[in-house]
C-alpha cells in the first residue's frame, strides 16, 4: 500500500497554519520524506509520524521552504540516538550546507548519513518493492520531482482453497511466488487454483515546484496521484509563468494529461486565506482533484 | 518598559509543545529577537509578534536549537518586503552559514542586513534609550548571555502644576529634560517642583546556555530579571556539568547572588513532560523564580 501524508501545504511563507512543503511517502510501514521545509520535525510530532521509519529524505531543490527544515530534524535524529542509515537526496550544495552546520556545533551524528546529489534524471532507489526516481522540473532554481513505483506484490493466498487441499503451511511462501503445489500422491495443483494474480503496484509522481511543463508528461505517465503545485489560482497564470511556478488549471490539465486517477494539489500562496477556489477551480478541469491539508493521509488508489 | 516575550522554552529537541529557544525583548515598542530556534516565524504568528518592529537579532550560540529559524525568518522578512536596516549579532561563522543559504537560492533581500561578529564582552548597542551588551558564559561551544540596561527616561510632568503656572506646551520637552522655566515677568520656576524624578532603567540579563558560572556575577549583578538556563532538575547535577548546562538549584543560587528581584528559567530538557519540579524546586532557593512559558510575557519591574 501507498499513501501519502502531508505535513506541510504552502508556500513560501507559513501563514493561515499553513507550513511550508514537506509530505512522507509510507509504503508498507517505509516511511520517505520528501521535502523538509521548515517546522517539519514539529509538524511529525504533531501528526505522529514515526520518525524511526525514516531511512530516505529527498529534497526537491534548495528554496527553503523545501529544506530549512533539514538540519533540525538531522540534529534530532542525532540527539534521539537514530541509529540506522539516512540516506539524504538533493542538489549539490546541500550537503556543504547540512555538514557546515555540524561542524560547527561540533556535532558528531551517531548514525551514517549518505548525501546523494542529484544532478540529472535518474533511479535513485530501486529494491524489492519500490523504485524511486528523480526528473527535473522548470523552476526558477535546479529542481526535481520524485517519481514513487511500488514493484508488482506477491500473489495472494486463497486461504479456504489452500487449507482444504491440505498444502502445507510452508509452502505458502512458494505458492505466493506463483509456484505449483505437487501433493505426496503426485497430483498437481496448479498455482492459479489457490491464488490470484497480486496487486498492480501503484505509481505516485511529486512535482515540485515547477511551471506547468508538458515535458513531464512522458515521465509521469499513467501515475495512479500525481501532486502537482498550484501557488495560485488560474487568474494569476502571468505570475505563475514569471515566478516559475503552477496554478490550479494548469495542474489539473496536467493530471488530465498524464491521464492520473487522482491530483492532490498544495504550495499555495500566503496571500490566499480560504483554499475553496483551489479545489473548484482545478476540479473544473480535472474532477478527482484533492487539496494537500496537513495531516492528511492520501491513500493512492 | 521593558518585558520580555517566550516564543520558545525548550532544550534542543522539540517536545510536548515546547520549542527551542527564543525570546523577544520588547523597550517602548521596538523588539528586540534573542535566538531563533527552527519555527520562531510561526511562534511569532501565533503570539502576534510584530515581525516588522525587530531591527536587531542577537543569537547567543550556534547550536542548533538556538539559531535553525534565523535564515528562515530573514527570507520571509525578504518577500514580506521588510525595507528597514536589520542587525543581526552571533558568533562568526553565521554571516557565511546564513549568505550561503542565500545564494543557493539565487535570494536577494530586499533591506539592509548587516551581520556583527560577537567575540569578546562588549557593548553592541549604546542609544538613548538602551544599551544592550554580550557577555561569554560557559558552554560547550563559543557561547554568549546578553544584558540589557534601559537608560534612565525623561523627568515626569506634575501636568496640574504644569498647566496651573501657565507654562507653554512648548517648554514641556524642556521641563522633561530638566531645565527650570522663568515666566514672562522674569520668576524662575524650579524644574523639581513641577516635574518627578524619572523612573529608574531597568536591568535584563540572558544568561543564554550555560555551566554554573560565579564569573558572572558581576556583570550582571543587580539585574531586576534574570533569565537562567534550567536545562536539568537539580538531581542531574552532574549530567548538566558535563554537557554545560545548569540545574534549577543553580540558576537560582545564581539570581540569589546576584541580588536580582525576578528570576525566569527555561531551556527544560525534553525528558521531562511536567514543569512544575523546576518551579518548585529553583523556589526552594529564589522564591520569585516562574517558569518560562511559550506566550507569557514577563515585564521587568
Amino acid at each position: 500500500m501507498l499513501s501519502v501524508t502531508i505535513l506541510g501545504n504552502n508556500s513560501a511563507v507559513p501563514a493561515f497554519n499553513r507550513h511550508p512543503t514537506s509530505q512522507v511517502v509510507t509504503q508498507d510501514g517505509i516511511n520517505y520524506l520528501v521535502d523538509c521545509g521548515e517546522g517539519t520535525q514539529i509538524q511529525m510530532i504533531k501528526y505522529k509520524i514515526r520518525r524511526g521509519k525514516i531511512s530516505h529524505i529527498f529534497i526537491s531543490h534548495l528554496h527553503g521552504d523545501h529544506y530549512f527544515g533539514l538540519v533540525g530534524l538531522l540534529n534530532t535524529f542525532g540527539l534521539l540516538s537514530h541509529k540506522q542509515e539516512l540516506h539524504v537526496f538533493g542538489p549539490e550544495p546541500l550537503q556543504q550546507i547540512v555538514e557546515m552546520q555540524m561542524k560547527v556545533a561540533e556535532t558528531e551524528l551517531p548514525f551514517p548519513l549518505f548525501f546523494h546529489t542529484l544532478n540529472k534524471n535518474e533511479v535513485l532507489v530501486d529494491n524489492e518493492r519500490i523504485r524511486i526516481s528523480c526528473f527535473k522540473t522548470r523552476h526558477r532554481i535546479e529542481c526535481y520531482g520524485f517519481l514513487f513505483e511500488e514493484k508488482e506484490g506477491k500473489r495472494k493466498l486463497l486461504i479456504d482453497r489452500v487449507r482444504k487441499l491440505n498444502i502445507p503451511v510452508s509452502f505458502y511462501s512458494s505458492l505466493q511466488s506463483g509456484l505449483d503445489y505437487i501433493t505426496p500422491r503426485g497430483q498437481l495443483i496448479s498455482n492459479d487454483t489457490v491464488t490470484a494474480p497480486p496487486e498492480k503496484g501503484k505509481k505516485y509522481a511529486f512535482c515540485a515546484d515547477t511551471r506547468y511543463d508538458e515535458s513531464l508528461i512522458p515521465i509521469i505517465y499513467g501515475a495512479d496521484m500525481i501532486y502537482h503545485e498550484t501557488t495560485y489560482l488560474d487568474n494569476m497564470r502571468e505570475m505563475a509563468y514569471e515566478r516559475f511556478h503552477s496554478t490550479t488549471k494548469q495542474a489539473a490539465e496536467m493530471a488530465r494529461k498524464v491521464m492520473a486517477k487522482k491530483l492532490l494539489i498544495g504550495h499555495f500562496s500566503s496571500k490566499y486565506s480560504s483554499l475553496e477556489q483551489f479545489e473548484s477551480e482545478a476540479r473544473e478541469v480535472f474532477i478527482n482533484t484533492d487539496l494537500a491539508i496537513e495531516g492528511n493521509t492520501y491513500e493512492v488508489h
